[in-house]
């Protein structure tokens, strides 16, 4: 077994201190390259790992996988090989990668077959994603959202602290990050007007959420319990999960968001496994009132992965806009899934679950502008000068998450997304 | 051209006068045989057609079609092939089946390869699904939930007579006609507890809905109007969406229903085109206020569909609960989709779009056992002398719909499924 956080491992390869690529974290992506066709990589410091060369050339023989499965434009058939056999890939990999062994560090031949600089490469949509559920499981998010629009005093509706709340997304327009769009046009109803318009949203929001990815299917009927809901998750991404504010508020009663969220959602390229975000476990929420049994679960099942949200305006400099954390959800990966499967509703191999916004206790690591500007009351300064309330044509979006102990650190890369003008 | 209502038109295979796939209907489905793979069939009288023998016998070879577009799982590559195609297929197969036509009539060797009993066959999916969306489109269903939830002064929220007011659905969990599945348990908070509970649904209910199939895909950024939106429905199926009472009152806000309808969705197995279906459409609702522009239409774009809903005991009497009629419609499909894709969100051929439970103006023609039985306060009679007010275990609830003009009866088969005991 790979040691995630054994700071002692090194690869050959050369990877900056600051990557969020080192030998310890191993993810694994769709690229494809303007001479070849889609298939999966590894992330190694800036470069990545080409796994259908390497396993033509017969380092990965051992293994015995067919080379269909690496020369493929989604996981989904890689991730049905089981976590064992992905597991083992992976640690192949590190031995393969690593400073002490010589079968690849020593052929340059090789080498220059199965490596190529990340910046070369078009990351594409890592998985085939049949359902996209996403959850609201923040409680400060929660919390915030319900002071806002309802009442301070009573922000969280009845049902929040005894089920995950969660609903159905689009995965249609799950894009992968780098791809642009444009701003959406809605009908809204503005607090002036006696009856609804049409046009662009102008209330164009970002949302803060990891998902994560299934690993193994269920048929219908059947149910995943918090116990053994790790062998469901494959690994994470992060996710932003883009919202029309007016849009949302004139539609979303009584059957929930629709419009105001299906235009566009933008994942991250890189799916970071569960071996690899496991040294950074830490201990969840205290749940009051307890949760039924079905829900409960023992041990340190939230992640200490440290979240940024960054504006960069057209030309412009970066502004951090949020810095938050997934060890702020309330509940967890294991209780989302057991409560999404507790009817019997079957999972598929890589179906998405997002989190929902997340949120921190302060201002500072809320992950939303209508939480960061509060309904645009107190605008966020821009390093440029300029102020934002809401994200403006041109402005680009970027998440970037990693978790970090003992001088390692396990990366995400980026989910980015830039807002062209309505068409 | 097929002219779909000519009661002139006859075939050679005998065809029952009440049956629903005459020589004027020619629906597409998938099926297989203990023999025989997946493959696409077109229904006619009791008998299904071999679309893959078919063609690789000679008699589509004017269409050029690969024959692994037939022997395919799904309908979704020959739905792929455009509306030019597919409707040259139908009529081709219309052609074939003619009674004055002597190319397949006087080939009983033929016949024997092509012609299988419906009986001896086994439905499978039609198409892959990729998204499923349910819609809340009949005003007498929404005002009936409205007053019974909410205010009967105010049954109907600001919202839903200026959009289709619709939501994301599970897709993993629709399932045939015929396919049983067990009554899910879900979270629930009785009116007498203080803490919710958990165990099997009390209140489950179906809902008699038709779906429209996506036939063309758009690209995000791309909206469909109300004028070309026909363009993109490639034909209809009945559809039962499952509801947990219990579970959806408790769950559903502030995002919407989740576990209450996500364990199963029944759908019909056989695609009427819309071509069927085009002597049958009638004046739409007047839609007071007047919708905004994107939302405006013009034409007769309802459709006369009647609805039977029918609850079968075990080893019982079959109980008609339900005579709708899709008419009774205030959104049409055109306005459905145009409001689904003005924000740019994208659309895949494959894609289920659910009209929402469709009830008339009277109790008879109510579409879920919560309105039929207003709440469960007034329970049904059934022929065996039970009562029901909702689904019992062991209950078989079919739907069955058809459209009837001039002798001509365009059905859809069934929609079928029975409820067995908690796992």
């Amino acid at each position: 077994m790979i040691k995630a956080n054994d700071p002692s491992l090194t690869s050959w390869v050369e990877v900056d201190p600051k990557s969020d690529f080192p030998i310890q974290n191993l993810p694994f992506g769709i690229f494809k390259t303007q001479s070849s066709s889609p298939r999966i990589g590894v992330a190694i410091g800036d470069q990545v790992l080409d796994l259908a060369i390497l396993n033509k050339l017969g380092f990965l023989d051992n293994l015995k996988i067919d080379n269909s499965v690496f020369t493929n434009q989604y996981l989904n058939d890689f991730i049905a090989l089981g976590k064992q056999t992905t597991m083992a890939v992976r640690e192949r990999i590190s031995n393969l990668l690593n400073a002490n062994n010589a079968e690849l560090r020593d052929n340059k031949e090789a080498q220059a077959k199965v490596l190529q600089y990340i910046s070369n490469v078009q990351m594409q949509m890592p998985v085939r994603i049949g359902d996209y559920t996403d959850f609201y499981s923040s409680i400060d998010h929660a919390t915030n959202v319900g002071t806002m629009f309802r009442d301070p005093t009573n922000a969280l509706l009845p049902n929040w602290k005894h089920l995950p709340v969660g609903y159905h997304g689009r995965a249609s327009s799950i894009v992968v990050s780098g791809t642009d769009f444009h701003r959406p046009k809605g009908q809204t109803k503005p607090a002036d007007s006696e009856l609804p318009v049409f046009g662009p949203t102008k209330l164009l929001d970002f949302e803060l959420e990891t998902a994560f990815i299934i690993g193994k299917s269920t048929n219908m009927g059947e149910s995943v319990t918090t116990a053994n809901a790790g062998d469901y998750i494959f690994g994470m991404t992060l996710f932003n999960d883009w919202s029309a504010r007016d849009v949302q508020t004139w539609e979303y009663v009584p059957l929930g968001p629709f419009l105001a969220k299906n235009f566009a959602s933008t994942i991250s390229p890189w799916i970071v496994t569960m071996e690899a975000l496991e040294p950074f476990r830490t201990a969840g929420y205290t749940q009051e009132p307890k949760v039924l049994p079905y829900l409960e679960y023992s041990g340190d099942k939230n992640i200490d992965i440290q979240l940024d949200v960054i504006i960069q305006p057209e030309n412009g400099e970066e502004t951090l806009v949020s810095h938050s954390n997934y060890k702020f959800m309330y509940w967890t990966m294991e209780q989302q899934l057991a409560h999404h499967t507790v009817n019997g509703c079957n999972i598929n191999i890589g179906d998405v679950m997002a989190s929902g916004t997340i949120s921190g206790p302060t201002p500072e690591s809320f992950g939303s502008m209508l939480e960061i500007t509060w309904r645009g009351t107190k605008p966020v300064k821009m390093k440029d000068g300029s102020e934002r309330k809401f994200i403006n044509d041109n402005d680009t979006v970027i998440m970037r998450g990693y978790a970090e102990k003992d001088g390692v650190r396990i990366g995400f890369g980026e989910a980015k997304g830039k807002v062209l003008p309505t068409l």
